[in-house]
């Protein structure tokens, strides 16, 4: 196995207690941290051009390992040169493990110590999904950031039970590191495990870092939890993990969410939220959610955000938004989906200036005020 | 009624034969002649933001009527601004009269010597139109270019049924043009009928050209006759029409048929086409049609056409296009639209390119041999 220290690495630029302010250094460029990564499920971030993602201000895109192995195939993808290649992304992307969707599949998977193995949602296939395999799928897809496969435990879960799904992803944990081949400026994250127990928490983060791993996540939240309880979660997690490493937690969430968790000392998030409530209507503004399917905004010549510079709000009214939702047109879920990532980007880099000028605590009470106050008056 | 002379003019800069080559002044901005106009149905171009049709190279995009009276409604879209405002294109907008998609609903229309009468595919909520409703319509919708109600003789009709039917268009037609309220730079053209009978063709040419317009369309083309029998009909009509006003081709068409009818003297086109048949993976290119869905195109790391610069086909391969559509991912309606509207815009280009240049004949045996080919190998 090669040794060498790769070039992926994260660095500090600030801290305040817990926040951090920084960078990941990659061998597909760099990744500002706090940051979101729009969700790319398969090789496409839902309704927009890989150009206006960049342009939102996203450094990197994630991509689904269960999506990609099926369709077009992860031996395809790497005979077209890759992920980055492939859906026109030359930034990092992150794949996930696979996991998280077939252990979704409920009846169509088995779950042994050994893996998984399950049948594909659209052609009944079948398929194996083991620590071994989601890290060969992962290097044939040429993912910058892979993920060790994991057990996603169902929630609620008792402690006896939780403790038992975790013990058996940090088995698996163990596994990826030495089927993971490691390249400059690549990495592999380890996921922490442990439902709602502090101490399983705790006991996973510890036997993760004892394994050794380039980032860190935070798994199994978001699951209905609630956001006490997963900010619960990570005050008892973050501090068992490395300062020098990335600290990623995975399916979050809301910009509230997001607000908590980078208070927290978390660096990066995924979530499909803004893209899949784009395509519903759903829009994220500054000040609150907007349905642009009401029939309020039917005549309403202003725009979804005023403070927002994404072509939904500089170019169209809420009145042509709500037109093109009534219609069924392509361009309603095209320029929500367009706004709700800009949003999304723009929370990030607001977050990142609060952090770099030391006043986050002061920025996080104000924005999360304005995002509080609801939508804009009627006319 | 305000006779001043408006400022809506085409003036020609080149001609050979019946090829012409020139430009439309308007209230909103130059239209250069020959032009493709996008079909923007219900105030969107299906899947593209406004900014890609402009960059693409159109100046004009259609409206319909009869979508936009039922959704948003004309007196809201007026109250909005006009559809410029409205869905954001500053630039000429024509708009039908809606009397196509009425006298397709056939059992749910309705219609007599006063309009027709007829129920929303929507809704079932009754609705009218007639020619000084389409008027009013066309006018709160802001159109730069106002179409006449014509009745749509279905194909194969007898000369009597034609004649009849054509004979009703022609008293529309001047109540259309009693009913416009003339501005400046604004226009409304007449719609020569008659069905593929060339004496029924000359006498409505003649009857609109009495009448008096600032355009005349060739209407009732393009629905089944076949292109021999479209370019006969165009070769009977189009000598009937005024040398100084512009000349446009209802509902065509195929780039062999636009071209065709470009040799014989048409200045303008329309067509769902290129969209149309993107949004289902049927993509045209210098060689001939491409259905980007079929399964050679899988591991093919080629453009979709080399010879064309949209992000389609610069940014990505036809395996990325074929994966995109074999997932239902919005993204592969959106570029292969962007293609196609791309490639049509290219194509108006290259013939004003070639008109201006006095070799319209030798360019278009050679660019129709060329569509002709084929698409490229398989590899």
């Amino acid at each position: 196995m090669d040794e060498r220290v790769t070039s992926f690495s994260w660095s500090s630029s600030a801290t305040s207690g817990a926040v951090r302010l920084g960078s990941i250094a990659t061998a597909h460029g760099e990744i500002r941290t706090p940051a979101f990564m729009p969700v790319g499920t398969a090789a496409t971030v839902k309704g927009l051009l890989p150009g206006q993602v960049r342009d939102a201000g996203a450094d990197i895109v994630l991509g689904n390992t269960y999506h990609l192995m099926l369709r077009p195939g992860s031996e395809r993808v790497r005979r077209l040169g890759g992920l980055h290649t492939f859906m026109n992304w030359p930034g990092p992307i992150l794949t996930d493990s696979g996991g998280f969707q077939v252990f979704s599949l409920k009846e169509l998977s088995k779950i042994t110590e050994e893996g998984a193995t399950f049948k594909s949602h659209i052609d009944g296939s079948k398929h194996e999904l083991t620590p071994e395999r989601s890290m060969a799928i992962q290097n044939d897809l040429d993912a910058t950031i892979t993920m060790v496969l994991d057990e996603c435990t169902e929630h609620p879960a008792t402690h006896e039970r939780a403790k038992a799904s975790m013990e058996r992803s940090m088995r698996w944990a163990a596994r990826c590191r030495d089927a993971f081949e490691r390249r400059e400026g690549y990495a592999l994250f380890g996921i922490v495990q442990g439902g709602v127990h502090e101490d399983l928490r705790k006991a996973s983060a510890e036997a993760l870092v004892e394994i050794g791993f380039d980032g860190y996540a935070v798994g199994g939240l978001a699951v209905g939890e609630g956001q006490d309880e997963m900010f619960r979660v990570l005050d008892a997690t973050v501090p068992h993990l490395p300062e020098d490493r990335p600290r990623y937690l995975m399916g979050v969430g809301r910009p509230d969410d997001i607000i908590g968790a980078v208070a927290r000392g978390i660096d990066m998030f995924d979530c499909v939220l803004p893209t899949r409530s784009g395509r519903t209507g759903q829009a994220f503004t500054r000040r609150g959610t907007v349905n642009i399917r009401n029939a309020r905004h039917q005549d309403d010549p202003r725009p979804l955000d005023e403070t927002c510079a994404c072509s939904a709000c500089t170019d169209h009214s809420r009145a042509y938004l709500h037109h093109l939702f009534r219609c069924g047109e392509m361009l309603g879920p095209m320029l929500l989906t367009l706004h709700n990532i800009t949003m999304y980007q723009d929370l990030m880099a607001e977050i990142r200036g609060a952090i770099g000028e030391e006043r986050y605590d002061a920025w996080s009470s104000s924005y999360l005020e304005e995002f509080g106050r609801g939508d804009v008056d009627p006319l």
